[in-house]
């Protein structure tokens, strides 16, 4: 019996697996001589036996440990955010020049779309020429000269996450959270952030849709990347409904511009003082929630944050014009309006299927060769709570030049959303639903 | 997502899979669509969260229906026998000339040694010229002419098996119930019998150590055959020593003629007069257990069972005069004998050790392309509850051709028993630990 084989077992049957094993694991998976079918055993036992916090974080170490890791400490303190995803959710687009803007330098790793939600990178690269693939001294120079940087990740770090990530998804082992834990920090250590921020959604739009669930994968994040030296701290926000009002990727860039030149939905305004008032007290720029969102509040008002935000367009290759003048941006060719069938009170928002229509109107990739619209999304009018009365519209498609919606396409968008009689109660979520 | 990977999070999430579901995994399995990290992650799911009986059954009998499948009806009743396996057990070499002797036709289908356990076809090779590898027309012709016969299985034969079997061995998915089932009798029913007895070891030197372990297995073999519309009943027998004197190859067929003469040891006539009986009973050929044994011990006394062993071995092309002279089997070329350092009684034997040790001296595979000594082997002196004065032999060790034991072989061989001061309470296990 090989040595891999007695882990399985000894995880098939409930034991603690020590560092060591784990390490073998990991560097097993990262040079090929673990095979895929070992690979797959592994990863279904801890979906069934699940991890212990000292098991997540050998695992989040190895993962991280098996490719490069960057060394950030001669800029100083750098912060960076995770958000594990929903539908509308541009909050990274905003913190990272709005942290930049206050003396805060961040350098922020994002992803593409994943299932129903939207990526940060396909976001950004609605901005014309916009280049998210950057050279690690390119990532440094704009940490420097702007404050902040918006890239993707790169082959070379944590590649052990690549090769279980595609395992995960045709095994039926993605939703794991040791695994996402392991997934989400292995990347985020690796880049070297000094400390990390973490928007945890719940709700029906979100991967954990049971607040309890997403409050266990946020413990197991703070947790394991204070285990690791960094400062961590966290929200659990809503999901329930769609944040802010554009979902799409040219609108979404075009929301995070009004709201960095002071306007913009005051739920992503929100979402964004949350969480960078948690990075800018850990930078040590302010001792309290209240003074950072001061400071935070006063670069939205006065410009500053859509200055820098232009700088980091440039910086990055794109046309910074589109902050001045956001219909430079890629431009619906069609809208459509979908309105309510009956007056009454919103009481509830389907907000994954709104992001899977979102994704079928070409916002997202259903799959890995697809090519997005950037122009296509929605404008949504109306979340739960809000009052609606008989042909007021719920929400608006705006149709991208590739948008082909069929013919059941609007029925399915307004049966995502619930209209009841005037004077129902309704259930939503808090914005912040807890700190972690 | 794929239906499969559905099929994947259910499992994994402790759900009851359908019939349909179990279906589509075997075929998927058998025509490759499935791959290797997909079974992988079912087989983990099935060892973590289990299978009901239906679930059990339904594997089974897809496993079954993967491959090609014997009707035997022309035969009229016909027997098989299944043990989990152990050292030195050849019951199945004494059983199936026995019962062709009273009467009732044996069609076994046999295996190789699996791990620290020595397999019947390995044993039945030991005799020259001995084929275990039959046409389907002679397996039908020996039924009829001299009323059984012992082969191998062949590759048409539950396929799905065959895959699932390397898999389950580097992937740590050995050890479970539903699966050790389904392996076992989706071959055994594919085969036609119509009626099995299970032989379900116990012991130190079974792969079910524990008894309830064994008992569990075995319920799942005798209800999963039953649900099959199979006879099927079964003992849970003890492997907390070896079975019988011989442990080897040659060794063991001699050990096999001499009780199919008359005489031999007495724990091996046991058992198989405790499987022969139920056949026997099965069959209709008795009422009761006390007069098919008594039926049995007849054939044994009269050479009968030792006149169809014999021809039984010209209808499968060997050399049928070793029953006569069980020298013309391949002999040891030396001996060394294993004695007592102190007296005593035999309180344990390590039945598992001495069977890797027999693998060692050359009894069996280590890897797929060892090739087996048939000289080689053990006779055991003395088992748990022997007296044993100091200097008396516990174990012989014979040397074959190629026998190489190192210089600890012995040291090694003396430690699998332990003696204890006269007087010490043993506990070993009864033979006939309990009937399933």
């Amino acid at each position: 019996m090989s040595l891999f084989v007695r882990t399985l077992v000894r995880k098939r049957d409930g034991a603690e697996l020590t560092e060591g094993e784990i390490a073998e694991f990991v560097r097993g998976v990262t040079d090929g001589t673990i095979p895929d079918e070992q690979a797959a055993a592994f990863l279904m036992a801890v979906c069934c036996r699940g991890m212990t916090t000292a098991e997540t974080a050998s695992l989040t170490f190895a993962m991280m440990r098996s490719g490069e890791t960057w060394d950030l400490s001669r800029h100083g303190f750098v912060a960076d955010k995770h958000s594990t995803g929903g539908v509308g959710d541009k909050a990274t687009l905003v913190l990272a020049p709005l942290l930049a803007a206050v003396g805060v330098k961040a350098g922020m790793m994002s992803g593409r779309g994943l299932g129903h939600t939207g990526g940060t990178l396909d976001k950004l690269e609605a901005i014309p020429g916009f280049r998210t693939a950057l050279p690690r001294g390119d990532f440094d120079r704009l940490l420097e000269t702007v404050g902040c940087a918006l890239v993707g990740q790169t082959d070379s770090v944590a590649p052990a996450d690549r090769r279980l990530y595609a395992l995960r998804d045709v095994t039926g082992t993605v939703e794991s959270i040791p695994l996402i834990t392991a997934s989400i920090l292995s990347k985020k250590l690796a880049t070297g952030a000094s400390a990390v921020v973490f928007d945890v959604k719940t709700g029906n739009g979100a991967f954990m849709a049971e607040t309890g669930d997403a409050r266990t994968l946020g413990r197991a994040l703070v947790e394991t990347a204070r285990a690791a030296g960094r400062k961590a701290s966290g929200w659990i926000t809503a999901m329930d409904r769609p944040l802010g009002e554009a979902v799409g990727n040219a609108n979404e860039v075009e929301e995070s511009i009004r709201l960095l030149g002071g306007e913009g939905p005051a739920d992503l305004r929100e979402t964004v003082l949350l969480l960078g008032a948690d990075l800018v007290v850990a930078a040590g720029l302010e001792k309290g929630e209240k003074s950072a969102r001061t400071r935070l509040n006063a670069a939205l008002a006065d410009g500053r944050a859509l200055d820098v935000f232009a700088r980091l367009i440039r910086g990055q290759g794109g046309d910074s014009s589109v902050c001045d003048d956001p219909r430079r941006l890629p431009r619906p060719v069609g809208r459509r309006t979908v309105a309510a069938a009956e007056g009454g009170v919103v009481t509830a928002a389907a907000t994954r299927e709104i992001g899977l229509l979102a994704i079928e109107l070409g916002c997202g990739r259903r799959n890995k060769h697809d090519v997005i619209d950037p122009a296509s999304g929605f404008r949504i009018h109306r979340k739960p709570g809000d009052v609606v009365a008989k042909g007021e519209p719920l929400v608006t498609v705006e149709l991208g030049p590739t948008a082909k919606p069929n013919a059941t396409f609007e029925a399915r968008l307004h049966a995502c959303f619930t209209v009841s009689p005037a004077g129902t109660p309704v259930s939503a979520l808090p914005l912040a639903v807890e700190r972690l």
